[in-house]
């Protein structure tokens, strides 16, 4: 977290480098986008324009900054992937996956409800039945509004 | 898709509105953004500003143009919603759904498989016996680089 100007005394920041400005001591970019790195500012200003991730540091708190470039670093990279759907086109992906596993562990808990009734109708009890894998978690699709 | 100028001839599209410019046959905003749904337009604004969107949709197909901008829309609202993660944060919860569900999925096709053999030792086999419902496209985590 330490600003350009105390690990690189003469070089500016990736964000400062890029616009040709000088980088200040308390430069709200130079923490995040390290000379080293120029990709990660230039996807970001590409995206989402200099001015708006300044705002937008600026209206959050420190601490939180740099979770807050890496989201936008990895929204930005997935746009300019996938120009259409972005990183929108990951969650429609997952939300399927959650759709799908879910429907799996459904039919895998009725297999083995349904086995283990005939089971027990045929037979004498086993020791332990089986447990349900159906956790009370299992809430999928009540969090996020669905994209498809 | 019809343009602003076809369905209303008198009324700017929300673009144009918003930045007080004269709405032009064939602007480039009027088919994705109508009059009647400002927010839309301010949301996305704010988040990648109006000269990014412009560029972006000139650089798309047009029959791709609406699911693009309905994807800027969604990530717009999620960043204004969340300004620290946006809808990466929906991308972290839903990759911990699909890791939880597997697991889940996991025990209980090795619950069925246990259970089962436990049977075929003690008893005559069942006529039909459970499927493991692991399904061979449950390659969860290799789409998307994980974000945590």
């Amino acid at each position: 977290m330490a600003s350009s100007s105390s690990s690189h005394p003469s070089a500016p920041c990736a964000a400062c480098k890029f616009l040709r400005r000088k980088c200040i001591q308390g430069c709200v970019f130079a923490p995040y986008f390290p000379p080293e790195d120029p990709t990660k500012f230039v996807n970001v200003h590409k995206i989402f324009g200099a001015s708006n991730v300044s705002k937008l540091l600026n209206e959050i708190a420190p601490h939180q900054r740099e979770d807050a470039v890496s989201s936008l670093a990895y929204e930005a990279e997935a746009r300019l992937k996938d120009p259409v759907y972005g990183c929108v086109g990951a969650i429609s992906v997952l939300q399927r996956q959650v759709l799908r596993l879910q429907k799996e562990l459904d039919a895998t808990n009725a297999d083995l409800i349904r086995f283990s009734s005939s089971q027990s109708i045929s037979t004498t009890p086993p020791s332990s039945q089986p447990n349900s894998h159906v956790s009370p978690s299992s809430n999928y699709g009540s969090t996020y509004s669905s994209w498809s």
